[in-house]
């Protein structure tokens, strides 16, 4: 069986990070979604792990040969999702997991409407407050700024067709592991009985 | 949060009743929906728990009411799904878990479209007929007869959203409680952060 592509986003301070590689570590049927960038890689990066590193002619030439499925410039440099790899790996069965902001997200379900989108939200405004300030890397404007972005944010959960509330890491990933499960069941996805 | 109305069809010999056996078992917030009928009670039956037993002028006066879901007249007696117990159910916080042959499940998927609906299927029509032979109650003539109906209902399975495989009656509850769960996850279903 075919893998499915599955999209999450959610508010900085929403604890995408933290959820996602909790998945993976407990789910070998999910992979990650390697973005291919025109940034130059930093310390440690390896080209194919964490990003594909293109020179920004050859990230030209994939937008134009239509080989993302989405793609953003931010600054000086192009981020994308390269088809391919989403493809491939989901031949080879496993779940393609892509963490994106709700931008990208909307692009991508506009594109691949089969794909399952989640919205993973802070359980209030209040704890997602008290957890920017525990990263303590913030100062009182850089979290307020924040703040006002995830109530933007928060505003496209009615894209997502899923909404899951990180109360407690443990809870959000069961809940995720349960959509994919279900995502299964969906009787367009199960073969014919012969 | 208001429970789900889950309504489970298949063919016999799909293994229904062993399966919302083992589902209500492990999950106390599913209850089996209880119908009414003008047929006696047999032998230990008790009223309000296997059936509403009503007179036939009692249920007559319930449709008029359109106090039923559904209902369906077998031979000279009539069954229905009463509504105020589904709903005080739902409100209380319990899945209601209706087992319906496919004709009544389209009903209800008509009736109430933000129903549940979970086809039950057995792997293969071999393995149907390997369990239909083990029960080693009914003769060559109803296995045969009974396989060309179960083929004629896996027909419907396109009505249900949701279609799960009886390989084994743990991975099949499994795939109900992970729809139950994905369901509630519907951002529709979700409240808004505030």
């Amino acid at each position: 069986m075919s893998g499915l592509l599955v999209i999450v986003s959610g508010p900085s301070g929403a604890g995408k990070g933290t959820v996602l590689k909790e998945l993976f570590a407990k789910r070998a049927d999910c992979v990650s979604s390697v973005s291919a960038t025109t940034r130059q890689p930093r310390q440690g990066e390896v080209d194919g792990v964490n990003y594909y590193f293109l020179s920004p002619e050859t990230f030209e030439q994939w937008v134009e040969e239509d080989r993302f499925i989405e793609w953003v410039q931010v600054f000086k440099n192009r981020y994308g999702t390269p088809k391919e790899f989403v493809v491939a790996k989901q031949n080879e069965g496993f779940n393609v997991v892509l963490e994106i902001d709700v931008q990208g997200g909307v692009k991508v379900m506009e594109k691949i409407p089969d794909c399952v989108s989640i919205f993973l939200t802070p359980p209030s405004m209040s704890n997602l407050e008290k957890r920017l300030r525990n990263r303590g890397t913030e100062s009182e404007e850089q979290i307020s700024l924040r703040l006002s972005e995830a109530k933007r944010e928060l505003a496209a959960r009615k894209y997502y067709k899923y909404t899951v509330i990180n109360d407690t890491v443990e809870r959000a990933v069961e809940d995720i592991i349960s959509i994919l499960n279900a995502e299964n069941c969906l009787t367009h996805r199960v073969k014919q009985v012969e």
